[in-house]
């Protein structure tokens, strides 16, 4: 294989082989094709997309760059669940050891974050000792005892899909549907599941901005996943205001305590059930929505949800203690309320606005190399529809210091719109997508 | 400025600004931009392309990596040529000579050949001694003593477009014409001439194969030219059959040493002719073609002209003997005679399929790295429109040994079609481009 003339024949719109596709991934992996043949080869991919076939070859190549995990040794049915990214979005922490409890084993391999969109490896990371970097037995290890695992992907796991994600990033190559799910996928069918459920967010704090664009990624991951064996589904959510009230590292894991012990705000709430369901009827365990839905909020009501939340965080070295007295975790030194400066009803909440206030304040990373400060964010964040009258708190700013919370405030402010008219409470699903 | 936005933009289609394309090529002639960045924005402008605000400051700034040849200090009108390759396009040994003589100073630097174009130095570098390598005062001198140089460009010119061109060769992202016209210009204008002729092939045996692609790449270089204060005119000129009847190093010199004696078949002298007649004129030497032509004949019937070629040989080092006594010049093993095998008139010439029978010999570089062999090649070859009958020779293949020798036969054998209706004899100019 001559790298230019796949280069060139990508280029100009032909498809390419499947030889083609896996010879230039494990050549890129082992470095005998040089970083700049990638750039151009992805930048041709960007103009000229992949075909269902070239995107699910991809997509196995970069799965055999690696190692991939047998979850068939831990005799359950899989079902993991991946999100591209949103504001507040603590779903992984919830979902997990509530199907965890219906007797479905999730391996979930997550990611830190990176720009406004917080990581659930960062969120968990906020607890004290909580370990993020267990090896495939060890995470095996806590699915067999608790059902589940959180944890970060190990370097060995489709290594050509880091060196890719890597370059793609400064070379303009990122909004690429077809390289996002081949990104996506082979991630997460490396770490093993047997099933996967997708919730694409879309909206002003998304990736994805159109629903269209939302769908067409969900479709592709969806054949992607059907090529491979695997049964996937996915769900297109609103991710026009932060999900739940919170955003921030430790402040999310306070909200998910909160949800855990019954005191979810709905649409957090929502968004969770609904994405158990699609894990428990692609793993069979549940037939119908309405059964999974009463068996989910059970877990929650019973108190099991949030023991086994406890047991997953203390099997990876963390402080469970901690859920039970949150004042254990990370606190800020600054809190600053934010008040409405008049009445009506809050029309917009941009999580775009929130999510760069929460960045600004030091949550999350501007590049891979910044820290993060687990204890800032924002809370009692008010919702679309809401009614409130001057004065009234709008959200509450933590803050290392009093300069960057008066800040912060002023761009949650900014980020709320007022209405003088009633205003419905937003969708919250926008689509679902099956495999067919 | 950061590069990856830079990339972004053009990825979107929108104008790059002056400063952001100056960095983007200082940051990349210094290597604080890494080629995948490059190759990604190089795979980027192939799909969006490049505005005449835009190619002129590219040009402008890849020029300004490097040094330049002041050759104002010469006190004489210059002009040079450039051709974009052909096959047996051997034009610039004859005009260099020929403008000479007519008063013009002809500051010419070329390139060595790669794929089945043959490069100007690699002929000269056939006559024993001929040096190809020398520095800015040498060249300056050389023209000062006779008129014209022919040497390579030193490392010190247009180093962005050395590396971009390299660079472009293995990420597939040669052709995209404005970078195509960035490139010449850069290295043409560094090299200091006053004014320029361009020679745009078109046709199965050059890069340009549509006549619209060829015009539209000679309107961007003129547009350069103009925009930097330099007077550049095209012709475009048919590459569909070899230019003369030779193909091969030192059979081209050879074929010259010939023209220069007043025995050019009809199409090299006319093409030498036309592009010699633009140069008078944009150095306004002549105004009109008529006097201009009549001026440049008489160049070769004096014998001034050869004499001058020889000059230049002596001064660059070269066995100038060897152009009175072709003997002198390297010889090939094995001539192999290629007869007709039926009587027609000759239909077509394949350029391209002489140009890979004269590659495949060893008279050019299938990579950059290869060594010719000066030699070998093709002469006397026939010519579309001539009539010829069964056992008439067509060619005369000359290589390194009978095996090579017989498959080259059989090459030029397949280049060539016959027909059984009279043929006319092809256009050589199919347009000329202007400075308006």
């Amino acid at each position: 294989m001559i790298p230019q003339w796949v280069i060139e024949k990508k280029r100009d719109g032909q498809s390419l082989a499947d030889d083609e596709i896996r010879a230039f991934i494990s050549d890129y992996t082992s470095e005998i094709i040089p970083d700049y043949q990638m750039a151009a080869l992805a930048m041709a991919i960007y103009f000229r997309g992949l075909d269902a076939r070239e995107v699910t070859t991809l997509t196995d190549a970069m799965m055999h760059s690696g190692d991939q995990i047998d979850t068939s040794v831990l005799d359950m049915p899989t079902s993991d669940k991946h999100s591209t990214g949103g504001i507040g979005d603590k779903v992984s922490l919830l979902l997990a050891p509530m199907v965890a409890c219906c007797g479905v084993g999730v391996p979930m391999l997550s990611g830190r974050g990176l720009g406004i969109t917080g990581g659930t490896l960062d969120k968990l990371a906020s607890i004290p000792g909580y370990r993020t970097d267990l090896d495939t037995n060890e995470f095996l290890d806590v699915i067999r005892e608790c059902g589940c695992a959180i944890t970060g992907q190990t370097a060995s796991l489709a290594p050509a899909d880091r060196k890719l994600y890597a370059l793609r990033d400064v070379t303009g190559t990122v909004p690429s549907i077809p390289l996002i799910a081949a990104s996506i996928m082979s991630k997460k069918l490396a770490e093993g599941t047997a099933t996967l459920v997708l919730d694409v967010k879309c909206g002003n704090g998304a990736f994805m901005q159109r629903l269209e664009d939302a769908r067409a990624l969900a479709e592709v991951m969806i054949r992607i996943g059907s090529g491979m064996g695997r049964g996937v589904s996915a769900l297109i959510t609103n991710m026009e205001q932060p999900l739940g009230t919170t955003a921030g590292n430790a402040l999310e894991v306070i909200e998910t305590v909160e949800a855990l012990q019954g005191k979810a705000v709905p649409d957090l709430l929502e968004v969770t059930l609904r994405l158990g369901i699609e894990m428990l009827r692609l793993t069979h365990v549940e037939t119908d929505a309405a059964s999974a839905r009463k068996r989910l909020i059970e877990t929650i009501a019973s108190g099991q949800a949030f023991e086994r939340f406890k047991q997953m965080v203390a099997l990876q070295g963390g402080d469970a203690a901690a859920l039970d007295d949150c004042n254990r975790l990370p606190q800020a030194p600054v809190v600053l309320d934010v008040l409405a400066t008049e009445g009506g009803y809050i029309e917009g909440v941009s999580a775009d606005g929130v999510g760069r206030a929460v960045l600004q304040l030091g949550a999350g990373r501007k590049q891979t190399t910044d820290k993060i400060d687990p204890s800032v964010g924002v809370s009692n964040l008010i919702q679309v529809g809401a009614v409130v009258s001057k004065g009234d708190l709008l959200a509450r700013v933590h803050a290392a210091n009093q300069a960057e919370a008066e800040v912060a405030r002023e761009q949650v402010l900014a980020a709320i719109e007022m209405s003088g008219d009633k205003v419905a409470v937003p969708e919250l699903v926008l689509g679902t997508v099956v495999d067919e």
